[in-house]
């Protein structure tokens, strides 16, 4: 019984998310699911990539259970932001993106950025209608995480190894992620970058311009 | 019909609680439930604290969705420790600590160190029978977390800003941290702390300390 209730829900949770990606593709516009724990730097790497993808248009749709401190900081960068408070709702649903994108232009958008509830768990298991899965990890967090939470590494389709110049002060060796890696995702690549510092954010931006035009083609 | 199943879960899930804080009353066990985001530190903060309160004896229960990676840093170190393994689950239940409590000898245990699942979500929700709920916030996730999860900050009895040591080259300033705690939760003390330096340490030993002594006065 219980377990059909949870299964009814994703169901319909799953069905909602497949419209959503329907309508960005009608609309040309590449969708990100980005997730990982709070603190990552989720907010700190748009509020960077953003502007550096210009003249190509981003809007973002911020998760959080309450405050809009995300939404402020990246309104004035992106072309349009919506906060979806989830109140204590460990993730975004697709009916709250559903939502969300009702409050979006999308014929004037190329890149829409989902940032999830900041969390390990829930929002891996959650469709929200997005083309790729962007899973964060910052050096300051550990090296065992991704051994720890493979629900959220296994569906990524880029790692993005975060506060990469912090790895020096830290004594962090990466070894151990890419070890973990190569045994739950061979498939994702790993960039490894520092929105502070900038390495290795034009190689990210490079994975997302590739990203939109392989969409782009099936749209 | 949704919200009575979700209330009656909870319910069932304090009913177990109040049963495991009074059993571990019964054998003279402080019982602390530490939460916090993936990577803030609690492990490494258990590998330090334990060695420093013998001749006390400390035990562990560890949650976590897979592998037994903590367990393995801090067997040795505590007097019993027991991995519990939640599959998908984003925070640790009263019935699971109550299966942990099974396999420890409690007579023999003086602290209870309960490490929960790192979410800042989930684990808020529910008791898990503890005495006392302690939170920790590693200076590496960013300063606005009190604000996005006052879920997690409003219960807690302690505030550990843990990782300290890298304030420093972090640019970081505690003073948003305080200002938000104010609102949120002015009870709880705030012990500023670094596993890796030290700094702190004999603080958080002390606040221990005279936790043990205040709960044993009602046992």
């Amino acid at each position: 019984m219980k377990i059909n209730v949870v299964e009814s829900v994703l169901k319909a949770n799953d069905a909602v998310a497949r419209e959503n990606r329907r309508r960005m593709e009608s609309a040309g516009v590449l969708a990100l699911n980005l997730m990982s724990a709070p603190g990552s730097g989720k907010t700190a790497l748009l509020e960077k990539t953003i502007p550096a993808l210009a003249p190509q248009r981003s809007a973002v749709l911020v998760g959080d259970l309450q405050t809009t401190r995300d939404a402020e900081r990246l309104s004035g960068l992106a072309a349009e932001v919506t906060q979806i408070n989830t109140g204590r709702g460990c993730h975004l649903s697709a009916t709250e993106v559903s939502d969300g994108l009702d409050s979006l232009r999308l014929e004037h958008i190329d890149f829409l950025f989902i940032e999830n509830v900041g969390n390990m768990v829930c929002p891996a298991a959650h469709d929200l209608g997005e083309h790729r899965r962007v899973v964060l990890l910052s050096v300051a967090e550990g090296d065992d995480k991704v051994a720890k939470y493979p629900t959220l590494f296994r569906p990524a389709d880029v790692v993005l190894l975060t506060k990469i110049d912090l790895a020096e002060v830290l004594g962090y060796s990466t070894r151990r992620v890419y070890d973990d890696l190569a045994q739950v995702n061979s498939r994702a690549p790993v960039i490894e970058l520092s929105a502070r510092s900038g390495e290795g954010l034009e190689a990210w931006l490079a994975w997302l311009r590739e990203q939109r035009q392989a969409v782009g083609k099936t749209v």
